[in-house]
C-alpha cells in the first residue's frame, strides 16, 4: 500500500465517519461523554422517570389502551430517539394530542378494549413510523410549514378541550363516548344519573391537589426545611404522590367493591418484541389518520425541540428529526407500544433538571423498564379517576385561548384561521379539524393575493424614494401615473390589475405615462403577462405609454424570454427615480427650448 | 304636490332608471336604436342564422341529443342574453366544449337516446343557469380568475381532441363510446371492422370541402364574379352548402337503405315552454358537473366578450355577464334546450358581419325559429357524418398546442400546469381535467412562495437604489448585511427565511447589522411575525442588530399592533439608503473622533 492509497483510505474513512455521524447523531455526544455530563443526565433521568410513569399510564387510558402499553411506549422509543435525534434534551413518549388522535382513528376500526383495538394501535405506530421515516429520507420536513402558528395553536387548544371532556367520564364514573364536543357533551349529559360519588370525590380531590401542587407544593416543602432544589424536584412528583395516595385509599377502603373503576391487573415484565400486524385492509383504513398523526406529532416535537435548542444555542435538523421520530415510532410498534412523539412538558422537565445529552433519556428508559418489571402489582388498586385527573390538569396547560385574542388584534385572516380550526376540531373532531385549519389558512392566504394592494406613489422630498400618496407627503407629476402593485402578478389577480389601471386612466385625462414600480412583483406568470400585454396595447391605443421600473432579476429573465419587451410602448428603468426624472424631463423640454 | 316632492320624485325616478339600466343593459342600446344600426344588425343576423343552423344541429349531436334541441337552444337563450348581457356582439348558443361536458355529465346518469337523457340535459341547463345567476348576484365573477391562461388553453385544446375523436365514429359509421382518449381509441379500434364505406366517403368529402372552403371558397367566388363582400358572406355558408349537398345525395342515392346513419325525423315547430324536472336525486348527481360547466362556460364567454369589446373600446361587466348567461341557460331549459354559452366562432362572425347591438342576436333567434318551423323536414335525409364533419373542422381551431411551447419557454410552472391539464383532460376526462389544472396551478403558485428568492443587495453607484450583488456592480459594507426577501412572509415560508438568515450569519463573522429591505413583503402573518421575533432574538444574542427598511404602510400597520417593534433590537428606516448611511456612519464615527 503506497502513500497515495493510504491518503485515499484516510479520506474515505473521514467521509464514512462524517456520513455515520449525520446518520447517527448519538456518535457526536457519546464520544465526549464524561462523569460531569453523567451526573446531570442521571438526575434528569430520575426526575423524568418519576414524571413519566403516571403520564404513560394516563395517556394509555386516554388512547383507550391497557395501562402497560403506556409504559411500553416509554422504553424503546426513548432509546431510538436518543440514537437518531438531533435535539439534546427532547423527551419522547406518549403525548396527549397524539394519544387522542390515535384513539379517534383506531376507534373507527375496532371497539375499545378489544384485541383488535390494541393491534390497530400498534399498527398505527408502525405506519406512523414508516411515514415519518419516508418523509425524513425524502426531506419532506417542509410539509410541516403548511401548519401555520394559529392553526397549530388553535388545534392544540381545541384538542385539549376534547381531551379534558373525554376524561370527565372517568372522574364522574359514568359511561360516555364520542370524538367531538357535541357527542361528548350529550353522551355525558345522558348518563349523569349514573354518577359514582366515591369516584367523583376521588377525582375532584386529585384534581384539586394537582392544581395546588403546581404552585403550592414547592414553597410548602421549603417551609418544611427542604432545600430549594430538592423541593423543586419533589414538587414535580405531585402526580406520583396522588397515585400513591389514591391507590392506598382505594386498597384500604375497598373501592373495587363500591363500583369505582380501577386500573386492575397489569402484566408484570418487559414487553416482548414482535412485528406488528401487516393487515392490508387495516393499514389502508388507517392510512390518512396515520399521515395526520405523523404530521401533527412532527410539528409538536419540532417546535419543542427548536425552543429548547435555541435556549442553549444548539440547532436541530428537521429532516433528521423525522428519521428519529420514525425510528421511535417503529421501536414503539415492535415493543407493543402506540404512537409517540416529543412531548412538551416532559422535555421541559428534562431540560430544567439539567439533562445534557440524550443519555438522560436512555437512563429514563431503564427507569421505566424497572417500573414495568417491579411496580405493576401496585397499580391494581389505582383508580382510573386519578389518571383522568392527571390528564385533565396536564391539558389545561395546552389551552392557549390568548391566541384567539392575539390573532384578532393582529390580522383578520389569522383570526379566521384560528377560529375555523378551533370550531372544526371541536365540532368535527381532530382529523377534520386539522385539515380544515390547513385548508382555511391556505385559502385565506390565496384570497389576499387576488386583490392586491395597489398604491399610487410619489417622490419623498430630498430622496430618490417613492411612497404611497395617501400615507406620505410626496411629489407627483400630472402627466405620470406611478403605480406600485404590492403582489406578484399571477393568474388569480391578473385581471384585477387590468381593471384597476383602466378605471384609473378613465378618470385621469392628463396622463401620458403609466409606470409600474415592480419592487413587490416577484413573479409574472403567463396569464399575468397576457394582462400586461393587454394593458400595454390599451394604453397605447389611448396615446399613453406603459413603463416598468425596478424589475427584479428573476422577473426580467422571464420577460426577456417573451416578446413583451418588444411590444412595450415605453421603457424599462433601473430605478423609479430615473423613470420619473426621464419622463418628466421629456414633458418640460418643449417649453424650455 | 309641491315643488319639493316633485324634485324628490324626479330624483327617485332617476335612481330607478339607473338601477333598471344596470339590471337590463338592453335599455341602453334599445333607446338609441335607429335604421342605420338596424341595417348592420340585420345583415349580421342573416349570416349568423345561416351559420348557426348547422352548428346547432352538430352540437346537439355532440351532446348526444336530438337535433331539434340544438335549434331550441339557439332561440330563447339568444333573446335572454340580448336583454341582460353587457357585450354588444357576443353570440350565445350551444358550443363545442360545453356540449361535450354536458354529454360527459349526463352520460353518467342516463343512457344516450333515452328520454331521461334529454330530461337530464334540460335539468343541467336549468342548474347551470341558477348557478350562474347566483354567482352573478353574489358577485362571484372573480372565481373565473382561478383558471389560469395555460389551464384554459390546455383544457380547450385537449377537449378539442376528445371532441374530434368522439365524432370519428359518425365519420366511420361505427359504434364507439367513451369520455377519455384511451376509452375512445380502444372503442374505435375495436369496432373498425364495422366501417360503413358510404358513410366514411361522405364524411371525408365533407371534411375536405370544409377545410378547403375556409381559405379557397371566397377567392373562387370572387373569380366567379361575386363582389368581395358577398363572397365573404357566402363563404361562411360552407357548412350549409355541405349540408344541402349531402342531404340531396343521401335522398337521391337512398343512403338510409345502405346503413348510413341519418338525422331522421325532426319535430316541426317551435319548442313548447315548460319547467324542467326538479328531481332532487338527479340534481344532486349533476351538481358538481353543473358547477364546472358554469365556470368553464363563463370563462369561455367572458374571454370572447372581452376580446370583442376591446376591439371597439367597449367594456363588459363580468358579474352582469354571469346574470345574463344565467338567464340564457334558464331560457334554454324552459324551451327544451341544453347548456349554452357565448361561443367564439359565432361571435366573431357576428362581429365581423357588422352587428352593432344585441338586436342582431334577437333577429338571429327569429331566423332559427323560422328554421325550426319550416326546415326540419329537409333534415330527415341529412347524414350524421356531415354534422360530425362540421364539428371536426370547427374544433381544429380550438387546438392551440403552441401554448405548450410558449409555456416551456416562459416558465417551468406554467409548462407543468398546461401539461398536467392536457394530460388529465385526455386521460381522466373533461371534469377531472379542469379540476386537475386548477389544483396544479394553485399548488405550483404556492410552492414557489415557500422558497422565496432572497437577494443580498448593495448600492448602485450614484443612486440611492439597492440591487442584487450577484447581478449588479454594487457597493456593500462589511458590517452590514442587506437582505431583500422577494416574497410576502407567511406561515409556509417563515422558517425558510429563519434558516437562511442563520446560515448566512454563521458564515460572516464581521457583521453587526442585518437590514431586511421590505419592498417585496406585502404581508407578515402571525407565524412569520413569530419567525422575525426569533431572528431578532437570535441576532441580539450574537451581538447583531436587526433593522427593517422600506416597510409598506399596510405591513407597518400590522407590526404596530404587535409588540414586535418594541422588541426589535434595531430600527425601522424609511429608505434602505438611509438605513445603510446611518449604520455605516455609526461604525466609522469612533475612528473619526
Amino acid at each position: 500500500m503506497d502513500g497515495q492509497s493510504a491518503a485515499d483510505q484516510n479520506r474515505d474513512n473521514d467521509r464514512l465517519n462524517k456520513n455515520l455521524a449525520r446518520l447517527l447523531p448519538a456518535l457526536s455526544w457519546a464520544a465526549n461523554y464524561n462523569r460531569g455530563i453523567l451526573g446531570g443526565d442521571l438526575l434528569a433521568a430520575v426526575i423524568v422517570t418519576i414524571m413519566l410513569i403516571p403520564q404513560s399510564l394516563a395517556y394509555a387510558l386516554l388512547a383507550g389502551l391497557p395501562a402497560e402499553m403506556g409504559l411500553y411506549a416509554s422504553i424503546l422509543p426513548l432509546v431510538a430517539y436518543a440514537l437518531f435525534g438531533t435535539s439534546r434534551t427532547l423527551s419522547v413518549g406518549p403525548v396527549a394530542v397524539v394519544s387522542l388522535m390515535t384513539a379517534t382513528a383506531i376507534g373507527k376500526v375496532a371497539a375499545v378494549g378489544s384485541i383488535d383495538y390494541a393491534t390497530a394501535a400498534i399498527a398505527m405506530a408502525m405506519m406512523s413510523g414508516l411515514i415519518l421515516l419516508a418523509m425524513g429520507v425524502l426531506r419532506f420536513g417542509f410539509l410541516a410549514n403548511w401548519l401555520s402558528h394559529p392553526v397549530v395553536s388553535g388545534f392544540i387548544s381545541a384538542s385539549g378541550i376534547i381531551i379534558a371532556l373525554s376524561q370527565l367520564r372517568h372522574i364522574l364514573g359514568i359511561a360516555a363516548h364520542g370524538d367531538t364536543l357535541p357527542e361528548l357533551v350529550s353522551s355525558l349529559a345522558g348518563n349523569l344519573s349514573d354518577i359514582n360519588v366515591i369516584t367523583l370525590a376521588t377525582g375532584l380531590v386529585a384534581i384539586a391537589f394537582l392544581f395546588w401542587a403546581r404552585s403550592g407544593l414547592k414553597p410548602l416543602l421549603q417551609r418544611l426545611g427542604m432545600s430549594a432544589d430538592t423541593a423543586s424536584i419533589v414538587a414535580k412528583a405531585g402526580p406520583v404522590l396522588v397515585i400513591l395516595a389514591t391507590t392506598m385509599v382505594s386498597y384500604l377502603a375497598g373501592y373495587g367493591a363500591q363500583g369505582v373503576a380501577l386500573v386492575g391487573s397489569v402484566p408484570q415484565g418487559l414487553p416482548s418484541l414482535s412485528m406488528p400486524s401487516f393487515d392490508l385492509e387495516l393499514w389502508s383504513e388507517l392510512a390518512v389518520s396515520a399521515l395526520l398523526i405523523s404530521i401533527i406529532g412532527f410539528v409538536e416535537s419540532v417546535s419543542v425541540g427548536k425552543t429548547l435548542a435555541a435556549k442553549r444555542r444548539q440547532r436541530i435538523n428537521p429532516n433528521q428529526e423525522l428519521i428519529a421520530l420514525g425510528a421511535a415510532n417503529m421501536a414503539s410498534a415492535v415493543s407493543a407500544g402506540f404512537p409517540v412523539t416529543g412531548g412538551f412538558s416532559r422535555s421541559i422537565v428534562n431540560f430544567d433538571a439539567g439533562a445534557q445529552t440524550p443519555g438522560a433519556s436512555i437512563m429514563a428508559a431503564v427507569g421505566i423498564g424497572l417500573a414495568a418489571l417491579l411496580l405493576t402489582p401496585v397499580l391494581f388498586f389505582l383508580p382510573k379517576a386519578t389518571l383522568a385527573a392527571t390528564i385533565i390538569v396536564a391539558v389545561t396547560s395546552l389551552l392557549d385561548l390568548q391566541i384567539v385574542k392575539k390573532a384578532w388584534h393582529y390580522s383578520i385572516s389569522d383570526f379566521i384561521a384560528v377560529v375555523m380550526t378551533i370550531t372544526a376540531t371541536l365540532v368535527l373532531g381532530v382529523e377534520l379539524g386539522v385539515l380544515a385549519g390547513i385548508v382555511a389558512s391556505v385559502l385565506l392566504h390565496l384570497y389576499k393575493t387576488t386583490q392586491p394592494h395597489i398604491a399610487v406613489v410619489g417622490a419623498v422630498a430630498g430622496t430618490e424614494h417613492f411612497r404611497n400618496v395617501q400615507r406620505h407627503n410626496v411629489i407627483t407629476q400630472n402627466n405620470i401615473l406611478s403605480l406600485r402593485v404590492d403582489e406578484s402578478l399571477y393568474f388569480a389577480n391578473a385581471s384585477y390589475l387590468e381593471d384597476y389601471v383602466y378605471r384609473f386612466i378613465a378618470e385621469n385625462k392628463e396622463l401620458e405615462h403609466v409606470i409600474l414600480q415592480c419592487t413587490a412583483i416577484n413573479e409574472i406568470d403567463m396569464s399575468a403577462l397576457g394582462a400586461l400585454d393587454a394593458i400595454n396595447h390599451r394604453l397605447h391605443e389611448q396615446g399613453l405609454k406603459l413603463h416598468l421600473s425596478e424589475v427584479k432579476g428573476p422577473v426580467m429573465d422571464g420577460l426577456e424570454k417573451s416578446d413583451f419587451l418588444q411590444q412595450l410602448s415605453g421603457q424599462v428603468f433601473l430605478t423609479h427615480h430615473q423613470a420619473v426624472t426621464t419622463l418628466k424631463h421629456d414633458e418640460i423640454e418643449p417649453y424650455i427650448i
